[in-house]
């Protein structure tokens, strides 16, 4: 059984995604430990709710970012962690934490990367105009959202979208890919080839597709 | 009924897929002219296949683009073209063309922009490692690929993809989207909000996703 530790600093509506999927058997993974850098946050009493360790590692504490990342690293390893998941973990990630789980960290984004990296991935999508957007999980490297990309879902963009609702539409996917990426790491199914991936035993519909809503109106 | 002009320069399979709605009835739209700069094109063919006046506008004859366009632009108001289509047309468009047919210019490109803009979109989407592309028709500005997005449809990317497989998938939707974005402009549907666009009238459904085949198989 695969062991996930979480690194989150708000909500944690993912980590929850991930806590159910894993209690519910439907992966094949479990989540060993949720570490957090502020205090009260959300995905820590989540955690406790669940029954697994929930640790505060507030940064103030540490003389740098190589410092708070060893720790971090020290604590991951103590919980026999394989697979490090990014739910809303709102600090940048160094080398030291990188090189100690090599292609074993996931970031999850809420547009269909590379588009609108880095913040406000929604706003973005609203200010192009997309009429199409999505989420994405990625593979951690030392970019900002440039790694390896897992799985995508596109959502369609409607006329009357703020912000709040893009976001929403776009989160329910988040929660669905997520789990599913995780279980695919979990089964040694994705394979990194340079910037593409490749999904041992994949099946895929390649009919489906997703329009604007105009499309079919 | 709105008239079309369409500007080829090569194969023009969305030529021929606007040529049949059009044939069909199934937009309010009659392609007016069907315009190359490449003699022997396939496009000016099956423009005289349909019934279609097709002109060769070879460049070799112009001192400048400018001069180019403002014999295309005289051509266009010959046939009394309400609306200009660029399918595959291989030339950079002058403000000359622009200006005369200000936000009626449409184009579609295969890939989801702003996403991959410019050359090769399919190749640059195989190489970004998306797990989602698909195309966009999009109103012309003085950008690359940047104005108005109308219509967007996405399409998986499946691991064994090559530039033809994807590009093929994508094409697909390129021949639904581009007669029902010329539709959407013939009923006057389509407005304009800066970079965003509005379509009257639209119900969308907001549930409808796509995701990469990993995530259902």
């Amino acid at each position: 059984m695969m062991r996930i530790g979480i690194l989150a600093s708000g909500s944690g509506s993912n980590l929850q995604a991930i806590l159910d999927a894993c209690a519910h058997g439907s992966i094949p993974a479990q989540v060993a430990a949720v570490m957090s850098n502020v205090a009260g946050a959300r995905a820590l009493s989540r955690a406790e709710e669940a029954g697994v360790p929930a640790l505060l590692l507030a940064h103030g504490a540490y003389p740098s970012r190589d410092a708070y990342d060893a720790e971090m690293v020290s604590l991951l390893r103590r919980h026999q962690v394989d697979l490090v998941c990014l739910a809303g973990f709102m600090r940048l990630i160094t080398p030291v934490l990188l090189s100690a789980f090599q292609n074993r960290i996931l970031n999850i984004h809420p547009s269909l990367l590379p588009a609108y990296p880095g913040m406000h991935a929604v706003r973005q999508a609203l200010k192009a105009g997309a009429r199409v957007s999505g989420c994405t999980v990625h593979i951690v490297d030392e970019g900002t959202d440039t790694g390896p990309i897992v799985i995508q879902a596109a959502v369609p963009v409607l006329d009357g979208d703020t912000e709040e609702t893009l976001a929403a539409r776009i989160l329910v996917q988040e929660h669905r890919c997520y789990p599913r990426a995780i279980s695919l790491m979990a089964q040694g199914r994705v394979e990194i080839d340079g910037r593409r991936v490749r999904i041992k035993g994949s099946s895929g519909d390649p009919t489906r597709t997703l329009s604007s809503p105009e499309l079919s109106d």
